[in-house]
């Protein structure tokens, strides 16, 4: 892991939470080089498929003009659910960067199957906890916040 | 199932088809109007997130400025993938109708574990090979066409 791409995944993230979405962040690098960063924006474009990860693969393929981002790494600042998790897979991003693990074990267990190589494709590395306290604070802090609102 | 909804989400395939796509196609309605329509772009718009489910997941939140898609129902000409069918739970979608059951097991298994209902989310309603034979002619002339180039 590269503690600038991740730092990048945060500023992402905070930048989601002055805007009132779930601060959740994501950064595209290839080669040591950004591709693409992005935060959640859900709420703001009245869409679930506005996920920081998904935004970013959409930004990606557009600058490599090619669904395939090969050799691409993904930093994201809490594990991807399964649409972005199957949406990385499919897009042959190769590892994974998480800062913290979903607490929900079933969406664990779905987003590993998904990340699992198949005989077309191959798999994703996945470390997940990687920067467990600031992301839990970022979480945290945000949803005290919705609730005291 | 309502086979006007169906036939147009195999137009839309049938339209995929010429534009040399993997035919799939998918349409969504509400109160038996239909909401919005789409086919598989992933080649032509160089993406992974350009399917048919999520193009028309997409066109249908624009349209009613809501990521909740309450009440609105989903035909598809062969079972989403891991990607579509968890943002078909996260719009909030309630009745799926796919033609053609995706043979690969594991992706079977993936997709009604996703739609499964949890604490925060009502379940998806999941029907599927409602229209087998047109959907795999289509898929396998696609197939042959391509092997044969």
């Amino acid at each position: 892991m590269n503690d600038e791409f991740m730092n990048l995944a945060f500023e992402c993230a905070e930048k989601a939470f002055e805007l009132n979405e779930v601060p959740i962040g994501a950064v595209i690098v290839k080669n040591n080089m950004i591709i693409s960063y992005a935060y959640n924006q859900k709420e703001s474009n009245h869409s679930s498929l506005y996920h920081a990860e998904l935004i970013a693969i959409h930004e990606a393929s557009k600058k490599m003009n090619n669904w395939r981002l090969d050799d691409c790494d993904l930093y994201v600042t809490l594990d991807p659910c399964p649409m972005c998790a199957s949406a990385i897979k499919q897009s042959r991003i190769h590892n994974v960067y998480s800062a913290l693990s979903n607490s929900d074990l079933t969406n664990d267990s779905i987003i590993r199957k998904i990340f699992e190589s198949d005989s077309t494709n191959p798999g994703v590395l996945f470390k997940t906890n990687l920067c467990m306290e600031r992301s839990k604070k970022l979480l945290n802090t945000f949803f005290k916040k919705q609730r005291n609102k």
